[in-house]
C-alpha cells in the first residue's frame, strides 16, 4: 500500500489548518474524498444529468444504468444475494431508524425486548427506544466486559424467550471493538430473533459478507467510507424486505393509488425508496466502493491498527496518555491526557491540537451512555484511515508531550 | 435575461442526445446544475472535507459556518421569520412525510379530515392516506374546475368542522396551475385548519415568501432549482416545530439520554436532523439560491410563460396537438399527439421525441388520480426553465410536426 501514492487521490491533502498542514484524524466522523468519487459526482453534473426511473430518453436511461448500477456494486460490497436486498437511504441514521421503526410497528409486540449496549451510537439505540414507547417494548443492555466490548458469553447472559431483536454496531465508534456478530447470529437464529447491524464504522474498514455475517439487517453511510454524505444503504434479507411495509410514500415507489386510499406498491427496493433519490450521492458512493475495494480493505485495516499500534507505543513512552481502548484491533484511539494528576478536559485537548493543524474529535461521540462505562465525561478520539501516516503520529505525539492544561487553556487568551 | 450567457453556466448543455444536440425540457422532474453549484459541491470535497456541529477544530468550524450559513440562505430564499423554522430534508418528499407523519399521530384525532386533491403528486396524498391508517383520519377531495386547477369557490365548497388539515400542491407537477395559497390559508387559520404546501414546482419558479403566503408547512427539494439531488427544506411554523416531536433519532438531535429511555431533545431545527446531514447538497442548495436570485425568479418565470406561449400557438398552427392546461400560467406543457382520430401513446411520442435530441417525460408524473379528471391514461410533459430557448421549442414543434403513430412506432423497429 503505497500512502504517498493514495495521499495524491485526496485533494483536500494540500489544505493547511491553522497555517500547518492538515493532520485529518477524525475519520471516525466523516472522511476525505478521493478524486475518482468528486469525478463520479461532477460526471452526473455535466453528462448525466436526468432523474432516476422516470424518463423515456437516453439521458434518463443512462442515469438509470448507473443508478441501478450502483446498487448491484453495493450488493457485491456487502455480498448481499439479491441486488433488491439493497435500499438506498440517506445514511446509517435513516436505515436503523426505519428498520426500528418497522419492525417494531409490524412485527413486535409489548412486551418484547430488543438487546443493545452501553457502547452504542445514538443512532443505534434511540430508535428502538422512540418507536417502543407507543408498543410497549423494552430495551436490555448485553453488559459490557471490562474492557468494554460485547462478547458472546456477556450476550448468552442476558438472553430471555423476550427477546426478539438484537440491535448493535458491528465496530463501536468510540471503542473500535469489533463485535462477534457471527456467532451471535447463530444464537439469535436458533431463537428466532432479528439482528440488525450498525454497520457505519465497520463498512469502511473491514469486508462485510452480510451472507456470512447472517445478520438480518445492515446499515452503513457513504461518506465514512470516502464517499459523499446523504446517502447510505439498508440491506436487508429479501424475507424481511418483501414483508415490511416501508415508512414513507410519495413518487415512484408505489404501482398505484386510488381516492379511497387503496395502494399497490411495486417489489423491494423500490417501495423503500420514495421521491427523487440522491442519485449522484449513490453513484459517488459506489465510485468510493470501486476505490477501497482496488487497494484492498484488509490492506487498509492493516495500516490503520499498524498507527494504532506506533501510536500506543509512542504514547506509552510519553506517560501522560490515558487509552481507553488499547487492545481494539482497529485505527480508532479514545484517549485522555493527564496534567500530573489532573485529567485535562478533552475538548481543551482537541482545540490545542487544531493549533497543530491536528484535527481529533472530543466529547461523548454520540454514544451518551458509555460515559459512565469509563468513568469519565469525554475522552479524545483519533481516528485512522487510509491515507494518514506514520509521519501525522509522530506530530501528533510531538503536540501531545507539551499538553499541559496551561498550554491547553492558553489557546483560547 | 441573457439565456446564451446563461446556458454557458450550465456544461451538461453542451453534450449530445441520439447524437443531437440535448433539448432539455424535463424540468419538472429535475433541473440541470450551472457551474457555481458544482463548484460548491466540489469546494466541499476539496478544502471544507469535515462534518458538521461535531468538530473542535478550524475546518470544522469552517463546514459548520457553511452548513448554518445555508440555512440562513434558505430562511431568506422563502422570507421565514426565525431560521430555526429552516428544517434540512433529503427532499420534498421526505420534507412531506414527516409532516403527515407527526401531524396525523400528534395532533390529529379519529375522524378529521384532511382535504387533498386529485391533481396532488404522490408525495403530497400518499403520506397523509397511510399516516392516518392507524389514526382513522379521512381524505377529502377539493374539486377541481373544468380547467383541473384548485378555486376558493371549490375550496370552500368542501369545507366542514372535520376538516384540520389541507394539504395542497402550491403549482401542480402536471397541470402547472399556480393555487390560490393566500386566500386558502386566510380562510383555514380562520377555521384552527393547518395549511401544508408541496412546493416542489413552485420554489423553482416563483418568488415564495412563507409570511406572507401564511402556510404552516412548506416543503421543497433542491434538484428541481439547480441544485444536487438528496437534499431540500421543511419550512414548519416554529410554534409547531417547537410542539411537534421527531420522526427520527439519532446523533446530533438530542442534548442527553439514559439508559432508562429518558430523552432530552435539542431544540427546533437541530432536533429534526438526526444523524449526518446531506453537508455538500445543503452547501450546493444555497449556491442554487444565490444563482437563482442573481437572475431573479420574475424573470425566470416570465420566460418560462413566454416560452409555452410560444409553444401554444406553433401548436394550435400545427393542428394535431391536444394541450391540457392551456391556461396555467407556468412552463409547464401537458399534451398528446393526434394522428387522424387517434390519441398516440404518449410515451410513444416522448421515445420519438428522444430520436431528435429532445427531453420530454411521459405517463402519469407520480399523479395517478388525475387520469380519470383528464380522461387519458397518459400525457406528454414538456417543462421549461431558464435555459430553454425558443430555437429549442421551434424543434420540439418540427418534431411533433411529423410525429404520427407510424413514426412514433417505427423507432422501436
Amino acid at each position: 500500500m503505497d500512502i504517498s501514492r493514495i495521499r495524491k487521490d485526496f485533494p483536500i491533502l494540500t489544505r493547511k489548518m491553522s497555517d500547518k498542514p492538515l493532520v485529518y484524524l477524525d475519520n471516525g466522523a466523516t472522511t476525505l474524498k478521493p478524486q475518482p468519487v468528486i469525478d463520479a459526482v461532477v460526471n452526473y453534473y455535466t453528462y448525466l444529468g436526468a432523474n432516476a426511473h422516470r424518463g423515456d430518453y437516453e439521458m434518463s436511461a443512462q442515469v438509470d444504468a448507473a443508478f441501478e448500477g450502483a446498487r448491484v456494486r453495493t450488493q457485491k460490497f456487502l455480498n448481499a444475494k439479491h441486488k433488491e436486498e439493497i435500499v438506498f437511504t440517506s445514511g446509517s441514521s435513516e436505515g436503523l431508524n426505519l428498520v426500528a421503526m418497522m419492525v417494531t410497528e409490524q412485527l413486535l409486540h409489548e412486551g418484547d425486548v430488543i438487546l443493545s449496549d452501553e457502547s452504542e451510537h445514538a443512532s443505534s439505540i434511540l430508535p428502538w427506544m422512540q418507536a417502543g414507547k407507543n408498543k410497549g417494548t423494552k430495551i436490555d443492555y448485553i453488559p459490557l466486559d471490562e474492557e468494554g466490548k460485547i462478547t458472546v458469553e456477556n450476550f448468552k447472559s442476558v438472553l430471555t424467550d423476550q427477546v426478539k431483536v438484537v440491535a448493535i454496531a458491528m465496530v463501536s465508534n468510540v471503542m473500535g471493538f469489533v463485535a462477534p456478530v457471527k456467532e451471535i447470529a447463530k444464537i439469535c437464529h436458533e431463537r428466532g430473533i432479528l439482528l440488525v447491524i450498525d454497520g457505519a464504522q465497520s463498512t469502511p474498514h473491514l469486508n462485510i459478507d452480510v451472507q456470512d455475517l447472517d445478520c438480518d439487517f445492515y446499515a452503513f453511510s457513504a461518506h465514512k467510507m470516502c464517499g459523499p454524505t446523504g446517502v447510505g444503504a439498508l440491506y436487508g434479507k429479501k424475507k424481511w424486505l418483501n414483508q415490511l411495509e416501508p415508512i414513507f410514500y410519495g413518487g415512484e415507489s408505489n404501482a398505484r393509488f386510488d381516492k379511497s386510499c387503496s395502494l399497490t406498491l411495486k417489489e423491494t427496493p423500490l417501495k423503500f425508496e420514495s421521491g427523487t433519490q440522491p442519485i449522484e450521492g449513490v453513484i459517488g458512493m459506489a465510485a468510493a466502493m470501486d476505490y477501497l475495494d482496488a487497494i484492498g480493505k484488509e490492506n487498509i485495516h492493516a495500516h490503520e491498527v499498524e498507527l494504532k499500534e506506533y501510536f500506543l507505543k509512542k504514547a506509552e513512552a510519553l506517560g501522560n496518555i490515558v487509552v481507553y481502548n488499547e487492545n481494539a484491533k482497529s485505527g480508532i484511539v479514545t484517549f485522555n491526557v493527564k496534567d500530573k494528576d489532573q485529567m485535562i478536559f478533552a475538548q481543551d485537548v482537541a482545540s490545542y491540537l487544531n493549533t497543530f493543524g491536528i484535527a481529533v474529535r472530543s466529547g461523548q461521540h454520540c454514544a451518551k451512555l458509555l460515559p459512565e462505562v469509563l468513568k469519565t465525561p469525554g475522552t479524545c478520539r483519533a481516528s485512522f484511515y487510509l491515507y494518514n501516516t506514520k509521519e501525522e503520529v509522530d506530530q501528533l505525539i510531538d503536540a501531545l508531550k507539551n499538553a499541559t492544561v496551561e498550554n491547553c487553556v492558553s489557546i483560547f487568551f
